[in-house]
């Protein structure tokens, strides 16, 4: 690999910060295990084998600085590829940074955000996909997200791009071997089949382009504003969809609760409701009354505005009024109707015709697993469940966006009866884009960038 | 040993909470290895030796729900002495709680607080002097505490009290055997040497009472309120002090910047400098004006008041009212004249007459060194250094305290030519406050007060 001064030993804290019943602090480097070998003196480290765990004394100058365990994994079977050690130390914080200090003094180097997973990258262990989707795993909070992770951890996205990349360079091979020719004006691949192949690769660079959309959602989540008028039982909703996600976000993560923003799991999409106060503290009766520039700003920001109304005291005029107003904003709405169960059956049919409303009843649990579905269907497009790659990165976005153009120039090419010498230029340059998102091509300094997104310790 | 009901599979959290590279779950239980192979089928965990790692998926369901290290201890070669598992995934918190309710769904229950370190007490691993001592170095935050800390995981204190209670058998066993040959009057220890051991013992018990006291200095460290009038250089001081020390505490627990109270580590000492806004607030010219109540409380609280003033112009008269005011209030000070550098060195030797007076300057950082001395010499009592058990947990202190009452007992007891089988009473009810400490003696309620006070995943 091609950055071969990576030989210096670095270290991190790699479990999360703060005090707990025990942190982890990894160190990577060629000489790491020989390095902790002289901080932890009852077991010789070097001698051991990989893949084994060690409890001891972590001693440095004579004092003892915590009762750790040791676990060695040795080059090349290691994340990064390097001799690595792991060090579960007692999670006092006084004691994490103790050791990460000692580990200093005796020669590691604090490693920079991502450099564990950029060592595993240069030393060929995952390719650029691979590690980014390493952040991507850290950073998910949803089954989707996680499992789309997952997925390109181990290779997904990138036996899809190996896949075009094979088929590029076959059709270049040919064009080539086609110049060798020249003077003999033999056509190795006729021009049919040669379009036909750029057409199918043209459907696979846009299946994974449109997907981006999906990617976005997966990874960043849908934001719905929740409006309607006071009394319309806004909190009773929120709370019954909040309370049956609850349990599986928040006792660990406990941050959602202090904010405006609700984060609700729906089918592995993470959907945040936004509860604009702007919103909420204004007595309101139609769209237009609530105006205020911030309040339909966050209308327009979100992925969803979501209309609950009292469906036993609305007049359907009204209803209708407050969609003609969401349609002339280009806003994408959802009516929701709440206490069906307080109205008879003939009015709950008056609202049938109406576009995009759903009856429920927050309080007796009513319709409210076909509101999550709407609320599904109306903001995610594509199949999440599906086993095909989805694109959540904005660099690889661009970059098969840059391909989609190098391909198109291809076809026309080929259309044109462009000379081969051309032509290999061209597919050369999609070579090319391909290889800026598996890092085949790449330069420090963009890697620096990618990297730079992790987490320290990583 | 005598709880052995807990034979079910407990599993926690072992690393602090949020978000990270990697975060650890703990498994302990006699079918932890069990359990967790059946969810992690690329490894046959159970033919596995212990102290050995593996890498692979852990899937439950169809779904992998991550990449894992999975290490293993088998009993009794583990901390619980019980078969344990532990898991090192990605950190991130939807990751963690998943493979935490998959564990639980697999039939594991949640640990409580501390049930770790109770199995392992349970189990014979460790005396509760050395578990309690687990805790204490969790919660470390300076070099003191921590080797105090290390020092009782190794047994120190656990070392002293054996010692303790093998001279009282000793001393039983002399009776008892008087007792058994009462008939024909033999007496197996002369009394004046019996009255030398159990003076002996006192002497012993008394060390470690004595020691609670720098205990609870190493424990929750020296409050230290800090007063004066505008523009003496307050915020100059602090900040010179913290800026020497900040490194150590604060990059990991970025903790102690919002509060109103500085944490400053002296020699090892946690001194807990409280900036009072109200004294800060009001411009003051004496002690008795800043009579506000909850100011002079916070004062009174503190084990030293740092009163600092300007050297270049604060009167020697005053400085006299406000000493007299701080011995009126039987409050500890040490004042601190600033600005040293700005008056002469006739002027610096009118201060040499007043007592707990120091010359700095806090700019030029000047005297420093000496200032820190002085607040160390003020407030603690005995040597940290020094290789004996210092007490820090008012269980044992209270346990000690009877201990105490129980010796005198004895003691008396010998002079007043008290028989045999009263005295060995006594000497039992002595045994019984040290069985107490080591966890010999104890209940399941005391147990569970002793280990809830853990953090959860220890």
């Amino acid at each position: 690999m091609f950055f071969s001064q990576n030989t210096d030993t670095i270290v991190a804290l790699s479990s999360p910060k703060g005090i707990g019943a025990i942190s982890l602090i990894r160190i990577s480097g060629t000489n790491s295990i020989a390095l902790v070998d002289r901080l932890f003196p009852s077991k010789k480290l070097l001698n051991k084998d990989s893949h084994t765990l060690y409890v001891g004394s972590f001693i440095f100058e004579g004092e003892i600085i915590d009762e750790v365990v040791v676990s060695l994994y040795k080059t090349p079977k290691s994340f990064t590829g390097e001799n690595t050690v792991e060090i579960s130390c007692h999670g006092s914080t006084y004691i994490q940074s103790r050791i990460i200090d000692v580990l200093i003094e005796s020669g590691c180097r604090l490693a920079k955000p991502g450099e564990f997973t950029m060592r595993a990258f240069l030393n060929g262990k995952l390719d650029l996909t691979q590690a980014e989707a390493v952040a991507d795993l850290i950073e998910s909070n949803t089954l989707a997200s996680k499992n789309n992770a997952i997925r390109n951890i181990r290779g997904g996205f990138k036996s899809d791009l190996s896949s075009l990349r094979q088929r590029l360079v076959h059709i270049s091979a040919m064009i080539e071997l086609e110049l060798d020719f020249a003077t003999e004006d033999v056509e190795f691949i006729d021009r049919t089949t040669f379009i036909h192949l750029v057409d199918e690769l043209i459907l696979a660079n846009n299946a994974l382009l449109n997907s981006f959309k999906l990617g976005n959602v997966l990874k960043n989540g849908i934001q719905v504003a929740i409006i309607g008028k006071p009394n319309t039982g806004k909190s009773t909703l929120l709370n019954t969809l909040l309370n049956e996600n609850r349990a599986i976000v928040s006792d660990i993560a406990g941050t959602t609760r202090d904010t405006i923003e609700e984060v609700l799991n729906i089918n592995g999409v993470l959907f945040r409701l936004i509860d604009t106060a702007g919103i909420r503290d204004h007595s309101i009766d139609l769209i237009e009354n609530l105006g205020i520039e911030k309040s339909l700003e966050k209308m327009k920001n979100s992925d969803l505005v979501l209309y609950l109304f009292d469906s036993s005291n609305t007049p359907i005029d009204d209803l209708l009024l407050i969609i003609d107003d969401f349609n002339q904003q280009a806003i994408k709405f959802l009516l929701v109707g709440n206490k069906v169960d307080c109205i008879s059956i003939s009015d709950q049919n008056l609202y049938n015709e109406i576009p995009n409303l759903i009856l429920i009843s927050a309080k007796s649990k009513i319709n409210l697993d076909n509101l999550k579905d709407r609320l599904v269907e109306l903001t995610v497009e594509g199949d999440i469940d599906s086993e095909s790659t989805i694109i959540t990165n904005s660099r690889h976005y661009e970059a098969l966006k840059n391909l989609s153009v190098s391909l198109t120039d291809v076809q026309m090419g080929i259309k044109n009866n462009l000379p081969g010498d051309l032509l290999s230029l061209d597919i050369r340059q999609c070579l090319y884009y391909l290889g800026l998102i598996t890092g085949e091509i790449t330069n420090e300094e963009q890697l620096d960038l990618i990297f730079s997104k992790f987490c320290i310790g990583k």
